[in-house]
């Protein structure tokens, strides 16, 4: 295999592998987040907005690490240093 | 395979599985901290405001170690002394 | 694959598995720590300073073992004896 095949095929896998595993942790954490705003939702009603406020706030904290996932995979599929460069050396 | 083409792949396929990782567990503990703060605030809603103050801190805590795992994988990308050292010894 | 080669790679991939495998346990250590003392301001709102304080001086040890796993990963990284050793017996 040449360069620009291991590198395209190394890229390509590395990218659906990181979103794959790094959806995992936030998408658990999320819905437990979420399944217990519900119950404290159903046990003081009156609190209602602040609980929802509190949730939205924090739930966008655990989805920043979703996020970090997403910004490593597509910097691998749409602006890979490593395959710019070999790109350049075999002069396609 | 030449050094440039393993020391790529080795980078790519690491910067990726580092943040997949690594994205885990900030994920669960931030999402359990939040549960537990959902269901404190509807336990003494009197108390809102300190439970709030006291999760946002603490979420920034267990943030930094995701970060800490996103600085490393962007390292490997952007600024890898081994790549840098393999592109100046084969002069390209 | 000639030594230059080995070492780099083993230490690129070993500075990406550390901090990755590195701060799950500290992120879910202070996830449940984080949630018990939200449920402890709820439980007794009055020591809520004192809780407070408990939790970020113990937040910060257990942040200590994500720091030493950064610290080693950034080391490989960045300073690496090994590394230069290799590059001074190579005469590169």
């Amino acid at each position: 295999m040449d360069p620009d095949t291991v590198i395209a095929a190394v890229s390509i896998f590395t990218a659906g592998i990181t979103i794959a595993i790094g959806s995992v942790g936030p998408a658990l954490g999320e819905g437990r987040a979420l399944a217990q705003a519900l119950s404290a939702i159903a046990q003081q009603p009156d609190e209602a907005s602040t609980i929802t406020r509190t949730l939205f706030v924090g739930l966008a904290m655990v989805e920043s690490t979703a996020i970090y996932c997403f910004v490593i995979s597509m910097i691998l599929i749409f602006a890979n240093p490593f395959w710019n460069h070999f790109l350049q050396a075999t002069g396609s």
